[in-house]
């Protein structure tokens, strides 16, 4: 027997162990109808995509790229294949899903999906330079361990997702700590699923771009222990009180607040305790993405000294109902208390131009100018997405522990 | 403010921020129509399925609990909501799909899915006591980390993931390592996201009834870096090639010995490296379904002694092309050779009496009476299915390290 494997004939028989296993077996049923690829790129950058269905009445693809409620509309071929192709998309990692009469659905010809909370879409890569930075690359990968830690402040034991970096198993140094904090509706899975941040983070490192750190992904949402895909219960939450609903502030004070605090009380010392890391705020950095951004403030501003380096993406100092609560009781008060004062080596700031939370970010960094705050300012082209999400962290990594 | 936080008004501002950072996104969109609740639970554990489409002309469920190519129609009401209920299911986790106008799809209103290697499904669990081994109980949780190794033998880095048991952090104690294969079509992430082998293992150290132990869960597939969510590029493939193809009795064994070779060489190595366990043959189990068990008995019996427990999940000795190839030049072989003389702890056979490789299971079971090798047998309802997978390790775990 040689040593070395050949490759090139494992295909067929891993192809007949694959039929044998699952052809005849009693799981997830086997794909029907003529032989349909779907998403092809162009080497335009365009992108066609396509779906069988006879009887279907319309298909159409919705996805990241386009603006808000746009559709694309597919047409039917005589062989039953919808198909519909898009204009050239800039190289990024995208997300869509088919609307095949009125049913919002995963492309079922791509094997590659996601879930979004509580929504799954399929993924496009659209590959180029900007998308480098989040490839699967040929590079030393750090590791990703869910840990389960108990939370005494909101009475729950939770689970977190926690980047080391290659390396970290084999050595015997301590590493600095970026919490990275995800956005309403997302959980723990966030960031490395859409937000690529172990990947980010591995082609940092490889490049010598940013120092070896570890990444905690934590849980934002303060009901619950886990993604959904990890609970046997639903959180303990009556999710039927709409947002205008009255209530008074020292609630949404102790609702929105709640998660803060556990990150301050519970998850960092936890950290700290079980990873070999630098206790200290020189070698802590947090960031957080929309809800995970308000978080950030707080945390950072009620707790100053915690985190030498903090990263506000796509967030400011809003005012629409519940925000103007935090805004006004904690946010102003504790920015215009520390400001003068804190000498943060790095507040940095990102939102795009198309973005809903524009405003409240111009708000936010007039805040900043009153107090002659010093920060980094990233203004990107499009909206509220993952596409600068990516980009903000990629940007922010290797400005930390400097 | 409180040091103990009140969950009551948690949810209101939760779903403020969830509408605040979604609603007007351009993420993924929002879902339309009637609010359908889907599924749900009778008190009977018959399951209703709902899904709204005025457009579709036929929807079907197709489900776990089936038989294979089974489907339930679903009915339209005037509401253009589409539902159908089944009998009543025995605890268990289920998978499922709808079948909208051709289109397999998950339920839309299910926010818990799946994926099985390059297909995607709902899942469903019927709570009760067959499944409280593999909830996610109130018990302390391991923690499962996805680690890249080398491979020379493959000459890839790859990706595994390893289950720590509850305390692995905070003890000296070296523990024992159970090697868990996937079968055909899997990656490493099947046996947790379809096995649950992690709240499986929780579940039965909590209890008492196994050993605090490793669990380590590869990618059997010797082509593959990773489960295809995490590649970049294509594994060097031609997938194109049909099973009946003309191929030598070495392609055959070339290719069907890779991943078995690499565990040898690479993983087992790797592991007692990098993490805290016993390294010797009385402190390694392994154990494979279907496709992961013809790599067990390879691995196995060409390594007699490495492993003192083997486990084998629903497949046994077979003679279809190409498994008469690695059952006439290997495993026959090197039972005969072996059995005689091997003393291990535990050779474990499982199977469902509907499942399609019950015979080539029997034909393993005679091989091993024939050399008057003892082993355990372990018969089960049903057939190649992930409800039995998770039955077998579920008593198998319990078996190991005593």
């Amino acid at each position: 027997m040689k040593q070395r494997i050949s490759m090139k004939h494992l295909p067929l028989v891993f192809l007949a162990l694959l039929l044998l296993s699952t052809a005849r077996a009693q799981e997830i049923p086997q794909r029907r109808g003529p032989q349909v690829v779907s998403p092809q790129i162009s080497d335009d950058n365009g992108v066609t995509f396509s779906i069988h269905s006879e009887n279907a009445r319309s298909v159409a693809v919705t996805g990241s790229w386009m603006g808000m409620g746009e559709t694309l509309e597919m047409t039917k071929g005589d062989d039953g294949v919808w198909s519909a192709k898009t204009q050239a998309l800039e190289p990024s990692m995208y997300h869509y899903n088919f609307v095949l009469d009125g049913v919002s659905i995963l492309d079922p010809q791509n094997p590659k999906a996601m879930r979004d909370g509580r929504r799954y879409a399929s993924t496009l890569m659209i590959p180029g330079e900007a998308s480098e930075v989040f490839q699967v690359n040929d590079v030393p990968h750090g590791s990703i361990t869910k840990v389960w830690y108990d939370s005494p402040t909101l009475d729950l034991t939770r689970r977190m997702y926690v980047y080391t970096p290659p390396g970290y198993e084999d050595s015997k140094e301590k590493y600095p700590v970026l919490y990275l904090l995800h956005g309403g509706g997302g959980d723990e899975d966030a960031w490395t699923s859409l937000g690529r941040a172990n990947y980010i983070l591995d082609n940092l490192i490889a490049e010598g771009k940013a120092k070896p750190m570890l990444v905690v992904m934590t849980n934002g949402n303060a009901n619950q222990t886990a993604s959904i895909t990890d609970w046997s219960k639903e959180p303990d939450a009556s999710m039927d009180i709409a947002p205008g609903t009255n209530r008074s502030e020292e609630d949404i004070m102790e609702g929105i607040t709640a998660f803060p605090k556990s990150l301050v009380k519970d998850v960092v010392p936890y950290i700290e305790e079980h990873f070999r890391v630098k206790a200290n705020s020189t070698d802590r950095a947090i960031a957080g993405l929309s809800m995970g951004c308000m978080q950030t403030q707080i945390i950072s501003m009620t707790n100053p000294g915690m985190f030498e380096y903090i990263g506000c993406f796509s967030l400011g100092i809003h005012f629409n109902d519940p925000f103007g609560v935090i805004s006004n009781n904690i946010l102003i008060p504790a920015y215009d208390e520390h400001l003068e004062t804190m000498k943060n080596k790095l507040f940095y700031v990102g939102c795009g131009k198309d973005d809903f939370v524009y405003e409240g970010v111009q708000t936010l960094r007039k805040k900043l100018d009153e107090h002659n705050f010093n920060y980094v300012y990233n203004e990107t082209e499009g909206g509220h997405t993952w596409a600068n999400w990516r980009t903000y962290l990629s940007d922010y990594a290797p400005r930390l522990f400097k």
